[in-house]
């Protein structure tokens, strides 16, 4: 008997959402993306306001885990939220975290965390799935062009930082016509 | 005496959020908008879901409106919500549109609107706020650029699409692991 390979693949994950008792391994994994990003990971105080963030009422954002045969660790995760798109007047599947630790990849892990998040946008009538992609991971932006996604090289993000917004406030607040 | 104009122009300005009775003139800013981003406008569904969306409990979205004087319908909208940034754990607030109508520009509208945009921002604690220009809307950059906004030019922005949401989701089911 011929057995599909990616069938057998997914018999050994599992995937749920993260509840509060999950904490601490999905702090675990956002270091280690922030670490494989080559970006700040959160401090202890951050760590607090995540937790409290993703598992108060309402929850800010929801995770995912995912899990490698009976091993009680996450091996990956995803973090998303629901956004709007004003001209398709329809939720935006927004995937603001996708990550598989390093040693457990090539096990279909974060594909099987993808194809979660995308029958989510599809259960949830979402008009899109958007999310960010660092330039220099090529691995994942091939993965993502792959399964159809566009880079939207038209559109410019733009970021307007704490510091500046401390600065603007407080210049607008001074001014006379508040 | 010599009068500060920005104060001027400010106390000819109106800022508030937009309420249900706010619709119409509400709509009719978001289809102006399309129009001058040369996309496709919400049709008559998506209007009402546009309604449906952002007064319904709760609203998906937060519109707010800038009138000049004493003229009735608003000149200026913008539409955010809050999305959240996992490695600063804040939210971040989320700029989906900013518009002023082409025949009301230079009054300071735009500007009040980003401002109040701001103070909101701060009000709520955000790490930051976002948003996302046309490429080729360069008077729009200089005004971000100015500002302190800074383009992340090291991120590529997916998109999936309703068509691909959908064609991967139906694979997903079908495939003999779920």
């Amino acid at each position: 008997m011929i057995k599909n390979s990616k069938t057998d693949v997914r018999q050994s994950i599992t995937l749920r959402r993260a509840t509060r008792a999950d904490a601490p391994g999905l702090l675990h994994l956002i270091v280690a993306l922030a670490e494989f990003e080559k970006l700040a990971p959160p401090d202890a105080a951050a760590q607090q306001r995540l937790i409290e963030d993703g598992f108060g009422p309402p929850p800010r954002f929801e995770s995912w885990l995912a899990f490698w045969r009976d091993e009680p660790e996450p091996a990956g995760y995803a973090i998303l939220f629901e956004t709007y798109s004003s001209f398709l007047a329809r939720p935006t599947l927004y995937l603001e975290d996708i990550f598989v630790l390093p040693e457990t990849r090539g096990r279909g892990l974060g594909s099987a965390l993808l194809d979660q998040c995308i029958r989510l946008a599809q259960e949830r009538g979402c008009g899109r799935m958007e999310w960010t992609c660092l330039d220099w991971n090529t691995k994942a932006q091939c993965v993502y062009e792959k399964l159809g996604a566009r880079r939207l090289s038209e559109w410019f993000l733009y970021r307007l930082d704490r510091a500046n917004i401390e600065r603007l406030a407080k210049s607008s607040q001074n001014s006379p016509s508040n």
